[in-house]
């Protein structure tokens, strides 16, 4: 078995810099991870048992180490659930931005968005995105998951508008099929348990596939498709 | 003014028992309007702060009436959320039976059961239905609600199959769909607010048209509509 080549913090010294640097690389490379497992572990106790009765010492608990470790990483169970929300929300956001420059069909685009969009929702960072109540977040953090929730739902309203355009999507309402299409992927949080016969994927893929028959263009459609009237903004998601 | 003629209930004696019968019938007419006058009150104020924070102080206080008033309705907090569950999912049920028996296709029939869950979900017993929490009822009380609602469930799924049986209903995946349709229509209870530019009967009319959208049978289907296989159970709602 070879061994990984990464020095550990302590090798790190003067003459050797790159080393220090490797070390020092690697020391934030390990933060990262560990945070990342609190995140991920806090994200299914919270799930599990929900936010109020979940302790940071139930956390703790769950990865083997003490609470002053805990705070090592978060500061506060609240933080912790902000970055839940954050968790669940950057790979649509991240769908979103890649979505961006494609010259696909403004239907495959909005396709891979929603497919990213029921993953996030089937994934341990659900509930938080879905379930947990803005009234456990800070008015500053709560502030921010409504403007990122904001930007997912007007990017979505973006792509079906584009869809109207490029004639790939029939939706008469925007604004409406917006706010279905998000309740119907929100609610996945309500009703998938990782341990059900379909994988998050696979629910991703027959929910994108039932949203593709009723948004795809039909010959026999009693009306054309246009642009839906101005409305004003609400969030969907 | 006319003076609306059923007696007080001090005025029934036994020399007049249809009087008395009368008497007997107002009393559990006001004691059910009453009661009905709680549970809404109860709806509304636990829409607005949850249910944790809302005391039955809270709720005797918005009717101007004492606690030991309170409690002649109702034994205790659970017990008001667990009717306010009710009263939400009654008008589905209901809308369900009557069109039993109807000889209307089958998406007409899905249309008047969806357009009535859509008014639920936007009614002030909206919130009890979909966001509060089945730990928060006892085991027997939220067995019941379960229970009723994977009726729903069940009884949308019949519909949807009677659709693609008499060919008025495309949809590939029975369950999926359901499924969708529950979470499209849940979610109304986060974003919709009495007070917003559409009224609930708005609101229902314009998810009933977008489903109708996606769900109708298109003479360019690529594949004929299908049975869907028979699959575990597991509430949509």
């Amino acid at each position: 078995m070879t061994r990984r080549t990464a020095p550990s913090p302590g090798a790190a010294n003067g003459a050797d810099s790159a080393s220090a640097w490797r070390a020092g690389r690697k020391r934030l490379r390990d933060h990262s991870v560990k945070r990342d497992a609190v995140i991920r572990v806090a994200a299914r106790a919270f799930n599990e048992r929900g936010f109020h009765n979940t302790s940071l010492d139930d956390i703790a608990a769950a990865l083997e180490v003490t609470k002053p470790t805990i705070y090592y990483y978060v500061p506060n169970k609240e933080k912790l659930l902000f970055e839940c929300f954050l968790a669940g929300l950057d790979p649509i956001r991240a769908a979103l931005r890649d979505v961006k420059s494609s010259p696909a069909p403004a239907r495959e685009r909005l396709n891979a968005v929603l497919r990213q969009y029921a993953q996030a929702v089937a994934s341990e960072f659900g509930w938080c995105m879905v379930r947990a109540e803005h009234q456990d977040l800070s008015p500053s953090m709560s502030d921010q998951v409504r403007e990122l929730k904001g930007e997912i739902d007007q990017g979505i309203r973006r792509l079906l508008r584009d869809g109207q355009r490029d004639g790939s999507i029939h939706s008469r309402d925007v604004k409406m099929t917006a706010f279905a299409l998000a309740g119907a992927l929100n609610w996945i949080a309500h009703w998938y348990r990782e341990n059900q016969a379909l994988t998050a994927p696979q629910i991703a893929e027959a929910f994108v596939s039932l949203f593709e028959e009723g948004l795809r263009p039909r010959a026999d459609a009693p009306k054309p498709a246009r642009r839906a009237p101005r409305q004003p903004r609400a969030a969907a998601v």
